[in-house]
């Protein structure tokens, strides 16, 4: 039915624009965004057949949330609207060297943190289903939420649906125990997962080392098929390290960046996952491809405003061209 | 496989904020417009499953139209995407009293004009659908535009789905023996017909009269199941004047409008349609309460910027379940 | 220490522009408001030493809150700072005929719904204070926002400061009769008592009547010095009808209203309380000017964006002045 | 070599947007005006070859007025560029009932105030010019720019041109005896006058009576040829009396309004005299026609923002049939 | 007359702020633009009398363009206006790295491409003129377009008006076969030619080599008296290559760029001819000095939004005095 | 009483967004600056008790710079009303390279220039103050804001509060030998001297050399306790040189810079002053901890939009850390 099925929380996003302060401010920016949301809307909009599964309030707000996703094409018939909980909020205040981007949270009592466990049909939606996506924030919302977000790894594994997690650790949201309590049972259903380099130490708590090395520890701990890595808190630039790199099949694969000039990085690491597993599902061997598309689409999504991908497939594979020509011409 | 299919052409409307002149402003507001899309809008807002058919330019603008249909829950999937022409566009001055709101179009060897025949497969559309809706508007777009709505009539015909028509005369298309040559034969099939008591004198040919009179001539020469008329120009205002009427099984109905505060009146008449077709789908031999549906929602329709609909289900049950205590206490 | 001390919830207001449905704007305008800082800063601006009490968040929107209450000279030196509970948030649709202007409530778990009791010294700040007032709000928000705002009524009597007390029931915080339950013990405190004439019968279960007839009901319940009661739902607006009626020492007295070309009517009525209270502070035996105060500011407050007044003495001086003098020249 | 000819001050606008108070607002939306410049741009427009005197500084405000002046076709050669001086600016906090329109000017020491005699080369200038046209405004400017003014009038009556004049007093400019002193000399070189009933007798001290008398009164004192008076403080608005009237070869011309809604009326009376001189120059004799243009006009520029004019002669004319086919029908 | 005639195609432009994608954008910014406008008036604003010659329709968006045009002092008196056709417009989507700025052109049909042969009065216009300008893109308008330009280039040259042309060849008009066919007969009629690097390969037909080999090769092919070649795709930026060369009486002059923090690059181009023709024509003998003039008017036309110039005089002479001064402390 | 009270002019500042030049652009920001409210601004949001002191218009612009000193805390009670003077204004216009930032004062006959002697009682003011800081621009402004000036510092010497002063010289307001003449003096005066090197030379007359030996001549020359320099024109960037050096008690201190992403660095040099006054007096020994306080506010001001400060004391003390850290790590 669906090539992708994402599940977690979306929130309204708001932000101070011109590099306000958030006290500065007199209008706000609104966009939507969530970790899970825009790896659905960036897959969408590059040819993947998504569907993203949430629960949001029957109100304006929530409804917005779902209109966007709608805009790019994703499947929301899924969602499970509630007239219980709000919708979440994030106010972003983008820095300047030396002031950092800071975000203020206010997504406590969500729709998605009242979520009751039975509440989506993954039985139903699983058949014919090609992977199934989420990430560490989502059992970090709520007890509930962990408990759907289990039911439904438990479900794809059963169907057989392709899972691909992303760890995403959010300190605001739990400390370190207890993510690892929850998040460590969850790496038995994963089949491809997405970390970054900090997470595999603070989280997993494998011990720091290259790569490659801290990838083959997770591979030996949990089997997992591809583990993707990228650095930490990198951006997908240009430089001599890799923007990110893959452990498959017994083989280390790194990719390089891109010059970035940014104007939003938000939402970045979320469209790599989209554009890794949109090229993962069409080839599954090819996994420096899958980087590429990776890499490139997390490039593309640095520039222009907002968290969730407004990029389409032949400017992603366009970059990738040029790319090489430039690679081959050195 | 859906309630409620429209076909016709949708353009980018750009408009100048603040009752600013076009020549004097230095930015533009964008909305998307189109009388059919609108009424796909505002009908799948209320609850009708829909489709909007048209043909578009495979760049920005043409996906913007396609995104921002889809936004509000219209399937967008039998939109004909094209390499030729463009994406309509027009201008739009609002006014105020006495300076009339000034509409500039650009519409000329847009995609739907350059469409060719047989690029919509009616046929499978039509299966499973329960009405088809197109306007005047889409004959007078081009030649092959003309060809392809006819195809669409008569294949609806064909498979039993209902069709509605509006016959939405624009001088700025084509003169009036030109629209009433392409037409009048249209009118043949049409079950469900919207016109204003100017265009059933001017496109029609129908001599003037009171409204019962016009739209007993329109059925005795047509045999149109439901005739719909609205006052020419009339916005849904209150005022002794019925807002709406409509002649149906012999049988004449009236309905009273609202006090309106108008923010942008364009698209309430395709408001209005929606509306009308929402209850008239739920119960054909309920004429009034279609009307009440169609004037309820086309005055709300009235109270934000934008030609397409913002408005739920409920708000419109309410507001006339308001009117009919204040008619009742009075 | 302070001509007035207010004490309730103050809120980020976060509203859609240009009369956008929420669902369709991409900005939101920031204001400020909440019934007891708009009193404390409308009287601010018009000459009253006025302080602000309240919980706030240390977070920029906390800061903001206050820093807006600061900017009209209102003290903020006895806001409640902490790390619990987030800033109320408040979300407003501007409407325009039929269509009602809608307001949705982001509130729950607010740093004032979880204040503490003996959270602020009543004594020390009730030295030298001339008059408290807080509303029928503020007790809606929490149990230990109403154990602190009955601290206060108590604390203010016995440092026989006098009490002013809005009744202002939101339905949406708490049902009629938990708010009785609450409010009318809390009426034993109150000296000046404003209140609607809806909220006369639904809160107070008084039978309905004329003005005068319920005012003299609560006179002989209560006890209450001074009661104002204003028209249900009624703008200051220019009328056969009182826009504003008070009963005081045995004797009644109305005051008719203003033209008003509406831009904004949130916070009219607490802006009224301001005048009403400026006034009556100058001279507690004209009641008559009170309501002239009251009634012209309000009617000010109408004609700009925002919660909170910009109104200033001289401004409200020159209307009552005008509107003697066309009354004068009838 | 002109059709028109004004001088005057023109100054930056700066406006709170959205019916923000001042003190409110965050951003200021820029325009440009000055009676005589928005006379010579509404003459532009409609078709007088016009040209606008004044002197501006050499930065970036004194050549925004001049851009915008030639923006819409005027003359900007014989504006004196200036090291002194600086631009003239005035806030506007534009108004809604009870609440009126408030100007605070910012003017004092303007590049114009510090004109000096003889910087204008008049009687180069008046060579082939067929009408003149200053107000009541320039000389109340500064000592020196009265006698610029003064130079000026004598020039064009010795050549023979044409001079039209607004009295337009500016009670915060200068009090009415200074006003009087200087204004009753200039009167003795004017050809038409404009001017309110209320500038009749508080300037010009002719005792109030109807238009007509009052016209006449002017007329005997000062032999002017066309005296054209407009209600004081009246808009161009629909109704029982004259939006506009006028005396000339001792006979009495009255002209009715429009229904208005009222965008920005700032420079409405400066667009009427525009639209009167345009057509009395095409017909001396028609003096009822040219009150029909200088209400129509004035009535189309309260419809949009700013204060200089943007309506085209089309414009005029088709409203002026309108109004005319409306009073046929009646 | 005047000192400069450009004629050619100006577009309204239509552009997203703040780096938003086209697809994702609420509201367009509106600029004008067109290479031969853009000469005029960065022309007209450095102090040279000129007029610009095009052809508009009579509607807002033709009126703006003129506008806009006059605001800067360009002579706008010979603009062929049109009832056929209509503005072109180009909608811009500013990119950032390593995303690219898009340029969307919707600009078939215009009033230009409509014009018709001899609609222009040549012979009238050349009389007293010393530089004519035009470019390639012209000719790749429509076939008449090409027509009138053909007959401009001739009847100035039999005027002994000075020719000035930039190739300035656009793939998304014309092939190359097309341009090279069209645009090489007019060569002939050149006297100062501005061409890229890349144009001289792909459009004339000549070989790649170093800038003054190039040049040399139109010399000894056309006779060319000054070949102006900047790096193909490059900005104005500081760096070890010349920014721009020319080739001139048989010697080589190369210019280097600045340091650039660019807003906006569209129109720089068409900046620097202008730059470099005013100094041209205050001294045919200083080629280097033109070569400045145009490299440091076109570093400035970088630093604020829009094609078209509002830099001064002297700002450009400050900046290449700053220059000047620190190649000499070096 | 205060920790700080500074005096001067405060302006309202109107900048063209987005890089526009200032005769392009529609709409201004507005922002309020003036250094020595800057520097009462910036301290008070860190922690220290602070008034300003100044002269304003009783009008809106008055208003809203008293206003916004007190949003952030600042105490405005005794700021001197006046019917007479207007408010200071002045226009930006933000640069890009090679385009330096531009800025047009109109402050001319402003409030505080037309102060009158004795207009403050500094006497009463000084009573338990901690330190008084005023600029060179004070005294530039007017000869009696010269005089009351003069009259501060010598209140606060005989009151024994610190005396700050930044030399701030302004070639736009009076000439060197101007300044001198009256600068000169008031060092006497001074504990806390900031000045950039080029003030150095070019107002106190000190020859040119290292910042260490002019810090040395002025102290020889005025015995200022403490003496603070910053490179003339450098921003708080990154480098080997010093962002900002001091001297006291014979000895020499120097602080690096940040890496600083410029948005506006108006004002950055006033909440230096702040941030360093800030910690000096916390402990009058740790120079070079003050010099770590306001290289580090200065380069955060930087980040935002205006010349006033947003920066919380946790921020600064944040950002310390972090400096520290890395070069520990190094």
């Amino acid at each position: 039915m669906f090539d992708l099925i994402t599940f977690g929380e979306a929130m309204v996003r708001l932000s101070a624009p011109d590099f306000k302060r958030l006290e500065q401010t007199t209008t706000l920016d609104i966009n939507i965004g969530g970790a899970e949301m825009n790896v659905a809307v960036a897959a969408a909009r590059i040819g993947l057949k998504s569907s993203f599964v949430t629960a949001l309030p029957s109100n304006p707000l929530g409804r917005m949330i779902a209109n966007k996703a709608r805009e790019h094409g994703v499947d929301t018939s899924h969602i499970v609207w509630s007239d219980n909980g709000r919708a979440g909020l994030y106010f972003v205040e983008f820095g300047s060297a030396p002031r950092g981007t800071a975000v203020l949270y206010d997504r406590a009592d969500s729709a998605l943190a009242q979520i009751q466990p039975d509440a989506v049909d993954w039985d139903k939606l699983f058949s014919n289903t090609r992977v199934f996506h989420t990430t560490g924030i989502t059992p970090g919302v709520s007890d509930t939420a962990a408990t759907v977000a289990m039911e439904a790894l438990a479900e794809a594994r059963r169907k057989k649906v392709l899972v691909s997690f992303d760890v995403n650790y959010r300190e605001r949201l739990w400390n370190r125990e207890r993510a690892r309590a929850v998040l460590v049972p969850m790496l038995e259903y994963v089949d491809v997962l997405f970390v970054t380099e900090s997470d595999i130490t603070r989280v997993l708590g494998i011990e720091a080392g290259d790569s490659e090395k801290m990838a083959r520890s997770i591979f030996e701990q949990f089997g997992t098929k591809v583990i993707v890595t990228t650095a930490s808190g990198a951006s997908i630039r240009e430089g001599k390290a890799f923007a990110a790199a893959a452990y498959a099949g017994g083989r280390f694969y790194g990719e390089r960046g891109y010059k970035v000039e940014t104007v939003d990085r938000i939402g970045a690491g979320d469209t790599f996952v989209a554009g890794f597993l949109y090229s993962y599902l069409s080839d599954k061997t090819d996994i420096q491809q899958a980087l590429q598309y990776g890499v490139a689409i997390s490039a593309l999504k640095h520039t222009f405003p907002g968290d969730i991908s407004w990029i389409n497939l032949d400017e992603v594979q366009r970059l990738i061209a040029e790319k090489e020509s430039r690679e081959i011409s050195r």
